[in-house]
């Protein structure tokens, strides 16, 4: 069995990474295709079991792989379909077999596929910060907030197999930011990085307070790090309110699952320096005496190039 | 196996009631002891293990039973122990192994506890409204609010024991009400019995408007429910206002676990008729989209009486 490989697929809304993986989490070999030149579901699939098929070769994998694990926006673990995934070109309002599909042009290799915040979790939980823990909740930091909840070593799916969209919990109940998902408050408008950037707009219209963002025409969450790193005050009073809008609402996630650690992962997680004292503080400022100051927050350990590979190859494993 | 049977125990702060117990969910026998007349663990053990023999022989099972499922504040389900229960008369700041020292008061029997929200949700899974479901969240509306979440047909227990504690997350995050727990803002503090009984006394403080229950001493939220059916208006805005903050915090739990259905119980959830409406509304414009309408609220179907050993009962159905 030690001579056995994965394959792991993120699709994304512009590329598709894939790669060839052992059992390690060393990545042996990987490509890119684009998913966005593609109106169609066909013929994407023939570009992407084109590629599956090139980076077996290409890894000298032929005839060892056990599995395909996709990482994709809106998967559904149970039913192996992409639904109404919005920001897929060939998405839109279709209900996508894509697992199957997939199968059947690479030869019947068997498919399973998840969300990238579920991908993530498994990523964690086999190669990464995770590995060993039976109980955590993987929260992704990026344009968004995703979440892949790990309850008893298993990923939480929940009924219909889309658990785990702790992005669009309530973080302010009443005149909270309006989110794309269309309800207002969710802790996505936050503490993503679209948030952290919303933020440095808002407060800069509403102060007077001098900063090096002020400079600056279209903020990113990444200027907002660089100003911080810079001593800017506002920039770290904003990477403050991100971490206890957070904390707070980690301690919400503690009380339904009373996980070991809480695993970040994601653009925004790179500001640790910053956020993660308001993180800690807000968290056991808000949980349970009984959970104070002893849920971990850990931060991801897979290098950011290969994490969404591995995050949807470790999929795989379980097929 | 059809004629094995089982025990089960629900120690309250005053009482513990104990009943033999078969496969339909029929009570062949029960009986109750004082819990609040022991200061010292074993000699309370002793009279509850002359207790159990008690309806085993009452019940003519002896030699027929599985096991003793006991439901118990602060029971940890993975080391069988009770901690730190202060509502008990022996629990105090001990650790207490309830279940070896009751094991081995009955004779070697084995026995299986967790908290009572957590029994219950097993009740309910076993016997009750949530028979053949997979993936559904108790909810305990008693003088708390407790919790019980199914994931995939297991009780969730987390890392340490103790998760489920949704009567603690914030319903309120800015002056909200002080809570026993030492936080301010927890949903139990607006959405138990006695939320609701100081939600009344709040709202006639704050305003003039007349209503029944401004004739009453001590106002209960039993007195709010009768003041709702004789259709009083201050009572029935009180029920809106808790079926709002629950049906708020229903949808963020929605979008931890997505449960097929969202189970109610406890003396409050006899205020269905007022509550049921509100609940729902709040949470469905509270949740994603992809899960607006398709969440199911359902009550108890298990006699009052009975429910609190046929919750504990069933924990000893798994052992």
């Amino acid at each position: 069995m030690d001579s056995t490989y994965v394959v792991g697929i993120d699709v994304g809304g512009q590329t598709s990474k894939l790669g060839v993986v052992d059992a390690r989490g060393t990545v042996l070999a990987q490509t890119v295709i684009r998913t966005d030149t593609y109106s169609e579901i066909e013929p994407y699939i023939a570009e992407l079991a084109d590629a599956v098929k090139k980076v077996i070769k290409d890894s000298g994998t032929e005839g060892k792989i056990k599995g395909i694990g996709v990482g994709a926006p809106n998967g559904n673990y149970y039913t192996g379909t992409i639904e109404n995934a919005v920001n897929l070109t060939w998405g839109g309002a279709n209900v996508v077999p894509f697992a199957k599909l997939l199968s059947e042009a690479v030869g019947g290799l068997p498919v399973a596929l998840t969300n990238d915040a579920n991908a993530a979790a498994v990523g964690e939980m086999t190669y990464g910060a995770a590995r060993g823990m039976k109980n955590f909740i993987m929260i992704t930091l990026g344009t968004g907030v995703g979440s892949g909840i790990v309850i008893n070593g298993e990923v939480v799916y929940g009924h219909d197999g889309f658990a785990g969209e702790l992005g669009h919990v309530a973080a302010v109940r009443n005149n909270g930011r309006t989110c794309n998902c269309g309800k207002t408050g969710c802790l996505e408008t936050y503490a993503s990085a679209t948030g952290v950037a919303r933020t440095a707009r808002e407060w800069l219209e509403l102060t007077d307070e001098p900063s090096l963002l002020r400079s600056l025409d279209n903020i990113a969450s990444k200027d907002v790090y660089e100003a911080a790193k810079d001593g800017d005050k506002l920039a770290l009073k904003i990477f403050e309110f991100t971490g206890k809008i957070l904390g707070r609402s980690f301690a919400d996630f503690i009380a339904f699952s009373s996980p070991e650690a809480i695993v970040l992962f994601g653009g925004l997680a790179r500001a640790k320096e910053f956020l993660n004292g308001p993180i800690e503080e807000a968290m056991n400022a808000n949980v349970l005496p009984l959970w104070r100051g002893k849920v971990k927050i850990v931060y991801s350990q897979l290098k950011e190039s290969d994490a969404a590979i591995l995050g949807a190859s470790a999929l795989a494993w379980e097929l």
